[in-house]
């Protein structure tokens, strides 16, 4: 059977690897650490280090497909491989797309997706030209490494502005700025695409961030329109083929006034998709290897009406209670609740996990995934609840 | 998090992993062959000889709690574990009547269990007795180390039977005999049970037996009246009570004329629970692992109407068409058939793997489950359907 390597150690990598072993394959890992989230699930590691042109090569001697659970590889040491025959997916020329804020809305104005209006910043003339040109309405990002929030800035006043700029230039971040956008609410549209050409989508999800981490994803999105899904799904899709996007697309979007704006893309499993594991029919995980494979896609209908994922995130505070207690205690109160553990060490605002949560009310299945999540770090249930009631 | 030792290298510890992974786990192996099915695919394997009671001591060191995914350890090394304060689930006590078919009947039938009349054949006189007293309606069978049908047989004479008989005491095979029954089909209820006692049940499923292997299993068993769905359900509670099972109990059952009659126990997960892993909110795989955790366990609802599992089994020669292309195939035509494959060599009957099919209709979801099965290993499709056109 064939082997895909894997380049990172995360919890994408771990999680595509409990897909890889039901068909038949196992990952081939490429990680920094032994004990990191991927590696302690994996048989097949190299410890290495994925900026190294050498460990690349020894992480992919003999793998059919070569995919990512990140994108800080760098894109020269990606066309050394190509160059040498190695089967990279997706490559460079998407990949890029997911690595520069700029290159990406770049790209997309050009293919007429939509997009909040945008300008390079390389000067802060250019940040007080943008300042003027939305009516103060700035969002200020790093074009490339943000994540969770990182690397996004909301200056309220010019002056405000100046200084961000100046500072941030001044470190040497290249940097962008875009229209701040009064959404009603976010959306992923998520796809996957194979080498040759094959497109499928899964049903579109609301996604709700909290401090620019993503909190929670909503299967199907609550009261969107089939109109506006369809349309998200096929701009996924079309995002998907003109960037030459191979494996999994999610595409991060605004929803404003019934109409989409695209704000972020990731080429690889992502969290929005997670609920994918229990409430649909093909896992994005699955899809992923198949797709870098090109295999066939499998299919991406739900299981149930409604699928709501909650990410279990690490509180400022470790709970006393032991975690393998907290899990239980979670069991004994939401027998149907799917959890889902990456096996990393406890960090304040470090993503540990997520549950899944399939049912047939958007509230109670929401409330019920919520209760879960955050018990499994604080070991309290948020609706009072008591604990002695779930011994 | 816990750590499950798992006693045994093939696909029941290989899709053990796979839950294990989802729940921040990991499985410790002892396992045979670094190449086996499941040690493939755990980054923490031993090898070595589970009836070598130094080797199981260092297996299961430090584990939370130690199970199996076959029956053959010797039960007076794991009392020695035991007395030696390991956690081992189930334990040889329950494990006896999983191991040795007399054994199991005569308990099942002191604690009221409707078994085949039975009995004991430590002689060709017993043999004769026997063959009376069901009117020459026999089934003889190898009090242990029987499988997939090996073991079992089927004189229709009273001569083939003091043949059988005297050649096999002669190999020194303790025998039992029941009663052959003109069954109307196989079923099998399945619990899951821990050891502070909580007990959960899944649907009952029918099971399609050819040449004593199971190649098919249907969820729910179609037809079934909810009474006797109810009373296998509780049947299986009870013998896992009673036996004091922890783990995932098979019960395997014959339907005569809407009554049921047990013919086999398996204590650990089982080819006719495989359908849980697409078809059902929790799997037979994390079942068992919460269970033998003392953890509460998970919902078994199931997910859709019906789910049909079909085991690829391997024929007498091997297509030449490879394994990956097969598999691509399949995919290509089904595309939400679910694959599930064992990493295992190709051999003639061995169980490569199966696949699950959720749907709405029986017949079609068999139909589907069955051409898909026969695919992986043939690559020819059993209704003709044309190579090309999957192409
Ligand atoms: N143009 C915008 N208008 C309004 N809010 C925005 C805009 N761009 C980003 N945000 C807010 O900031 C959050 C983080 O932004 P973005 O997704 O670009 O950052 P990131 O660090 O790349 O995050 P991720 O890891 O989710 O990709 C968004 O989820 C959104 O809430
Ligand atoms: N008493 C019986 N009457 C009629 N048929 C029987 C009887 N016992 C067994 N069989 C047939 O033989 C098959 C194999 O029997 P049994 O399940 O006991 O064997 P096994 O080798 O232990 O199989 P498994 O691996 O499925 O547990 C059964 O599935 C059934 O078809």
């Amino acid at each position: 059977m064939a082997t895909v390597a894997v380049i990172g150690d995360g919890q994408l990598a771990r999680m595509m690897q409990t897909s890889a072993i039901e068909l038949g394959q196992s990952i081939r890992l490429l990680a920094g650490a032994q004990d990191s989230s991927a590696a302690q699930v994996c048989a097949d590691v190299l410890i290495g280090d994925y900026t190294d042109l050498a460990d690349l090569r020894r992480a992919v001697d003999g793998a059919d497909a070569v995919t990512f659970d990140h994108e800080h590889v760098p894109n020269e040491h990606l066309q050394t491989l190509i160059d040498a025959g190695v089967n990279v997916q997706p490559q460079p020329a998407a990949l890029v797309h997911a690595q520069d804020k700029l290159t990406m809305r770049t790209k997309l104005a050009e293919i007429g997706a939509p997009v909040p209006d945008f300008a390079a910043i390389e000067s802060v003339a250019d940040a007080e030209t943008f300042f003027e040109r939305v009516d103060g309405k700035v969002c200020l990002k790093a074009r490339r490494g943000g994540y969770d929030g990182h690397g996004v800035w909301f200056p309220d006043t010019i002056e405000e502005l100046r200084e961000t700029v100046t500072e941030l230039l001044d470190k040497g971040v290249p940097l962008m700025a875009e229209r701040k956008l009064a959404f009603d609410r976010e959306l992923s549209a998520m796809v996957a695409r194979t080498p040759s050409g094959e497109v499928k989508a899964w049903p579109v999800v609301e996604s709700v961030q909290r401090g620019g981490i993503c909190v929670e994803a909503i299967s199907p999105a609550p009261g969107l329109t089939p109109q506006l899904a369809g349309q998200a799904q096929e701009l996924a899709g079309t995002i998907a083929a003109e960037l030459g996007v191979t494996g999994v697309l999610a595409v991060e979007l605004f929803e404003v006034d019934g109409r989409v704006f695209v704000n972020e893309l990731a080429m690889r499993p992502h969290n929005t998709g997670h609920w994918t594991q229990d409430g649909c029919v093909t896992s994005q995980f699955e899809q992923h290897l198949r797709a870098v494979l090109d295999y066939p896609l499998g299919s991406t209908e739900a299981m149930q009406p409604v699928t709501v994922m909650a990410n279990t995130l690490g509180a400022d505070t470790e709970a006393e209670m032991p975690v393998a207690e907290r899990v239980q205690h979670v069991m004994r109160r939401f027998p149907h609740v799917k959890i889902h553990l990456y096996g990393k060490s406890y960090r304040a605002g470090r993503k540990l996990g997520h549950v899944n949560v399939t049912g047939r009310d958007v509230a109670a299945t929401r409330r019920e995934a919520q209760l879960a999540a955050h018990f499994l770090t604080d070991a309290v249930w948020a609706d009072g609840y008591l604990a002695h009631e779930t011994k």
